[in-house]
């Protein structure tokens, strides 16, 4: 058994997530392929790299993860498999695999350029079909990392915004937007230790707003705003039973900050 | 083998359902975890449990019907696992489990409490993936029910609206829309029984129709509406090649009646 | 093992599916059902059609292939299933297959007739649930076909639009738009062999616009309009980083002429 995840932007609507698990199936009949998500937005790499940070620890040890939101499909970009201890990453090396390597240790990196591996007449516009789908169904076989092409020191990182703490303030930004129109900070849980009871949260959306922070959504009446731990490990807005996004007027790059 | 459904209103565009299936592999591999839906509008706890009514008994015995639909999530709302002949169903306490298990013989009805199921640390805010996946990974697993926590006798039930029948006419509403756009109603197919051809169904949306009863949608001609059997197994308005919602201006509560 | 296709337009957000992927599991435990699309738009049977044609040749030999886009349910449509060397598609009988089929050797082809292989009572509305996932699970543990039903020499084709080639241009149009707004045309990569880096490509969106034919998105430079051959295996119009359809406003039918 060996499971291998999928997070994409292709879609649930045609044909392109269902095709990697046929290519998956066809090499390792025993592979189990799960979807993380396929609704990342069109070309939305930030936003898969938190997807599949968020949710890799949560999964078997010796998973692999596929990842492809991949403009650069065709071009040069290079495509690599990443080991760590626990699981493989495998994806465009665009930034996509980038926060969810921050803070593994990593075992090797490879290229993946040893076309043995890639499905055949390879296209220049599917490589999550052609290249990345048979690369995980063989690994999941066990074919060893190194053949897959050669080794590499280092891969792509995202320009990713940190939080700035200043005295008894600590600036973020909103770096992640829900389906219930969340709105996840890049203020990880960490920094509040010890100062959450007092800590007030200052949300600049279309208007500036104040949050109480609490544990939990309901701990605030009904359609009021409440900052909370959320379950990726980083500060989140929210509004209980509404969304945060369209009540606050909040969007990626929304600055927060807390003060105690 | 064990099949364990997911029924939530997390949607597929974040990692959330993904992330569960991974808790659930981590526990069990042999495990099979299935998508009944995530797309249950946000908060839907009737349309929630509406699917899942309709659903379970097609599923194979054994099956663990794991629903997540949890406004609550952190508050002192209880969770709970009921035990039927036929399967198990776990979810929070909110009503989300009462039509499912309607009409079932309960077994056992456990509160889920015993910590040493849950993963740490334990979020406040995503019960899902730390409290329902885990109990029903090691239920999966074969560990027996009474574990999880004490007994329950009861659990919280839907106040559902029941159709009144006076005379020679049946009175309902509209319960759930579906993604054609059909509208299905609380009136049960064993209602309409020897008095089916005899009917005519009045739907009250935005202006009062009459709406003949038929076998299937292509009984009518195209954009006409029909009132049919459901496969649910409550009477369904619909239109043939389109939507009964848009067409009829239907929504939750819109008043169907059936005279003959 | 047995994978197990669906396809079809019943969308993500009722328990159709899922109840599918049940009755499956019910009949056939070891059985692998894989999602190729829910998200088809309701009653497009083309737009299946040319998902199916896309991907089925991906997955395993043996693979079952199940699409229901069956706007005709309970009616006197025919349901068939058609046996090719590499496996089996099962369905309404109304198009829904024949793209798919078209270029294979048909082994077998039955009508799905007998009722001992549905499910009871029979609903005149949701055949996949009652007769195509049903009948998928018994084929998987080996059911042999001609039990299903009577032998069927043919099956119902789709009137599917040909490029016509005049001396020094190809005249076609487009037939499929993804979920990136790429438009697929009916332009066959081989009809551009040798012709390839001398052709222009027009297009008759909302104005005229001339695309050259490049390998890959990128290209070209940002929100630019490109031709190339997409990895279904016709000639597609996109956008680098944008999406043709809004962009150029292309619908199914447009004309693309290629001239050299």
């Amino acid at each position: 058994m060996a499971v291998i995840t999928l997070t994409t932007d292709f879609g649930t609507r045609d044909w392109f997530a269902g095709t990697m698990k046929g290519v998956i199936l066809r090499l390792n009949p025993r592979a189990v392929p799960v979807d993380l998500t396929h609704d990342i937005p069109a070309g939305d790499i930030r936003g898969a790299a938190f997807a599949l940070a968020a949710a890799w620890r949560f999964f078997p040890r010796g998973t692999i993860h596929v990842a492809v939101v991949d403009p650069g499909v065709g071009s040069a970009r290079k495509a690599i498999a990443a080991q760590t201890p626990d699981c493989v990453f495998v994806g465009p090396d665009n930034g996509l695999l980038s926060l969810a390597l921050a803070g593994q240790k990593i075992v090797a990196i490879r290229r993946l350029e040893n076309e043995k591996f890639f499905l055949k007449p390879l296209s220049r516009t599917f490589h999550g079909r052609d290249i990345f789908a048979p690369v995980a169904g063989h690994l999941s076989r066990g074919v060893p990392l190194k053949q897959f092409g050669p080794a590499s020191k280092t891969f792509e990182k995202l320009d990713w915004p940190q939080p700035r703490r200043r005295g008894n303030r600590i600036e973020g930004e909103v770096i992640y937007l829900d389906r219930f129109g969340n709105a996840i900070t890049n203020i990880a849980d960490q920094l509040l230790a010890g100062t959450k009871h007092l800590a007030t949260c200052e949300v600049f959306g279309k208007h500036r707003r104040i949050c109480p922070l609490k544990d939990f959504y309901q701990a605030v009446p009904t359609n009021k705003p409440v900052a909370l731990c959320s379950s990726s490990g980083y500060l989140e807005i929210a509004v209980n039973g509404g969304s945060a996004a369209k009540t606050l007027g909040l969007e990626l790059g929304t600055p927060v900050v807390l003060h105690w």
